[in-house]
């Protein structure tokens, strides 16, 4: 007998002392962009994934999860998201469950890497269910801060679904300060912003809450949620960021009538995921993570990333 | 440089396609009692923690998370509970938290394995307080289903702690619908019931199904909640049960009301994780997992096992 | 910092109880053919390496010390070894070290998978060095026993270098006491039979012992010999056999002036591992080693498996 | 079924793409003494481990294949070893046969940790066999190199048994060109001097070469010599070292004579794994690396290290 043991695992560090590994049947794509590395395995458990220098980005076995609650509490808090950008989301996932909502008339995606979203067009038909040609996509392969810059349109919700910040990463300047004044600045009114936050549990924390620190000095409102995702074996954290929204403050009727008169189904799907029970409880903090994310620190600034150790 | 990879390591195969691995430093204690292999590891991230044939029980860095989702919410959802009893348990932190609570006139412990108790006393303080000693305590060694079936008393909240269940294991007479039967002819009225149920997530819940199923044929009252324990790298699992209390029904002016006038600090530590916020996420779960524990199925009964793959 | 321990590792389970890892940066190719799965990846320390059904064949880093293990004894304990047979050896490694001895005139080669030899010719230069279109060369993809079964030829050397047997594997019918009584009747006089023969150390020998026995079952010269493989992390075993020749009897003198005469550089590299110091110490075994190996035991017949364990 | 998988392991990192995984019952002992931490687990595989500093140092299993290859070679190859000095081998198993040959009238050994030694006399009777009260045995807790620098005495034979050298190591001021001369002065003559000299195959043998080269430095005959050791998964290295014997060049009927006239069973259990035939092996060594080893480069001596990595 061939243990199971035996053959290919990613081993993924989450620091020095602590490991999570998936084994999986065969790699399905292995190369290397003009920005990163970029690889789709075939895990036994959760199906296909894929990885961005070498990090897990979703999986097919539960990637609704974190795609619905990236997109849907913002989307429903806002009165009437008709115009929305996403930076990143090279996957599609993110833009299918944007084009879910028929108030929506246009989506701008833009992405990085020309390359990636080719390789997720080809090789994940169940993530993107055919969103980059839907009629109201519009597809731009390029720096996401550099497009807000240039951009003269206002967005009634923008979503930051980008890869993990770090000091070498790619993705750091969409996490300064100045970047979140640059967003609020294309923001309609009202308008709301939000952002994939890192992994966000009572042991986990220091990393968004500097993220955290960095958007409450430029939006009034800020809420920190989170969810569980399998694949992820984590607590994953998202932020809200508004002049004047507040998904945290939703009442159910308004979450249910919402889902109801705007958001159906996509590629034959319905939302799998969030409803006005799973909105209450992205949104409920215990205790001690609400102290946590209370206590004072340094802001992420493009002058220079503050004394901490992001590479956790 | 010797690499931080090297080393001992615990891991954990959550099946064959997955696995977590924990590093640790040295192994405090590790032996056999009459029932089972009790290890003492002191983990680089989480601290001490204890294994009970080899299966993480609870870690110095997050077992508060733990042991008050597991105690508070079924407490404070009893009008006045007085006289409370606890099967297994054996680290005495459920035992502290219960003790928490100024209601409280007696809690009986039982646990079947008096060494692992007394291990724990020793070794881990963090974690028991002091509560062995307490006057309302009383301490048995003896089967919990046993005590059960020979006493005579009635309680106003039972608290079921135990091991994990699976085909092999000493804790199987503990999940059968004749042991709720049993639990339940000796609850008072009203009285509540809380079980430890296994992993709980959108991709993980056929265990707890199987046993929520099994709670559902003898309680009209039934409740499944969890919480994500950074430890485990899992959302654990719990399910409430009584004929007339229901706590996913508690508002939250209750429970704030409740914890004020009842709970106070115990060894000098308040409360740390559980508060009306966190009872709301802790029972509110999302669209997917609401369905798929719904779904008809076989239960556990001393009959026989069903034809179920328990051993995930 | 992205620690060197994140990222793709293949692990293979020596048993239930010891593993190996090797990082790798990408998978250069994943596939199936009709018979198995085949994959190459690159690792960090030996180069690219080739993967049967997910065991590891060989690697860059040291293919030389296999294949030049296999093939010279043998062919250097042969008086004049022109015609010679490769059963396996889709690397094209074994063909490459053959061809370096200037007295042979024609080698056949039979390896069942005409894709897994496509995928060596294109993505392991190093190790074929162009043998496979040497005019001394002829290719046939079909089963060896088959061919041996319907060749009217007879050969001076005959080179088994299949894949590993256990009981589900393609390559035992290439192991049995009647195959080896075919090959036998296949040897020119005088002729010699070489095998690659799995792991062989005082630890663990039982698989090995296993085949010697059977081996021992058809001809009166058998010997056992062994080197270490750095990638295999093992000592690894091969088994030559003949009716009157035996490597192991070989004097030094003879083994130079034989490498003198007869062998040279192929693809512009010349040997780089064997010598007569070399063949010393393969043909060197300890005493435990030698006794565990002269104990008496079932043999591996075409009517059945005897009842060990090969599984290990 | 809970997977074999499971539990605890010895993860030993051998440089960062390459690690050997160890499953291991329960931890026997586990502390830090004034020097090292130290323990002993009990392995599925390999029986009870010694680990120094976390780094394996022998397994019940094959430790005979480690000490019977650094012992005898030289103790043979000495016309009659009388008296005798061990620096380190704080498992007695060194001592033990040492203590085999008749010839020996006194064992100094000379170990800096009393407490290992205590622990290894109490966990591991099957490593001393009551060698430490062997009446002619002298034990010392000192450091070795101040030892040499205090006695007066005059060696036949000096066996260095020491832990791996590196950067940090306790052990490296018991590798330098400085002890060498040191050693060589307090041998007898004729006298000779074994070394365990780190893993050492054709591709890893840098941190091998530096020894040889510094020890090179200071002996005329110096003799590189290996086996492969299973529970350590690699050939490991040794150097004999003499200003006038050269165990490479005893011949085989020497051997035979010596080991029936001098060497018999200790502690009920005759020679396992060295003979005539082992010997052999052990001091033939493959084309390739004699042409590794044959190069020059840095040595180690006390005024600093060689700007080499020794830490791989």
């Amino acid at each position: 007998m061939v243990s199971p043991f035996s053959g290919h695992w990613l081993l993924e560090n989450i620091d020095p002392y602590e490991a999570h590994m998936y084994a999986y049947r065969q790699s399905l794509h292995s190369g290397r962009t003009k920005y990163q590395t970029v690889e789709i395995i075939d895990t036994y458990k959760y199906g296909k994934m894929l990885l961005l220098d070498g990090k897990p980005q979703s999986a097919a076995g539960d990637e609704y999860i974190y795609h619905e609650s990236l997109v849907h509490p913002v989307m429903i808090a806002h009165p009437e998201p008709r115009n929305v950008l996403i930076i990143g989301g090279g996957e599609g996932a993110t833009l299918r469950e944007v084009l879910r909502h028929r108030t929506v008339e246009k989506v701008i995606m833009v992405d990085l890497d020309e390359e990636v979203v080719n390789l997720c067009y080809k090789h994940l038909p169940q993530w993107h269910q055919g969103s980059f040609s839907d009629p109201r996509t519009q597809l731009f392969f390029q720096d996401g801060r550099q497009f807000l810059l240039e951009s003269e349109e206002r967005f009634h919700v923008i979503i930051m679904d980008s890869t993990d910040f770090s000091e070498q990463s790619l993705a750091l300047a969409l996490f300064t300060r100045e970047f979140f004044e640059l967003a609020r600045a294309r923001l309609d009114r009202p308008g709301v912003l939000v952002v994939q936050a890192v992994e966000l549990s009572s042991l986990e924390y220091a990393k968004h809450a500097l993220l955290r620190r960095t958007i409450m000095a430029v939006f009034p409102k800020v809420s920190s949620y989170r969810t569980y995702v399998p694949s992820f074996r984590a607590d994953w954290g998202f932020i809200a960021a508004s002049e004047e929204l507040d998904p945290g403050d939703l009442d159910e009727e308004t979450i249910e009538r919402r889902l109801k008169e705007r958001v159906g189904a996509y590629g034959g799907q319905d939302l799998r995921f969030y409803d006005s029970q799973a909105h209450r409880f992205l949104f409920s903090l215990p205790k001690d993570l609400r102290g946590f994310l209370s206590q004072d620190g340094p802001i992420l600034e493009d002058s220079g990333l503050p004394p901490l150790d992001l590479t956790q």
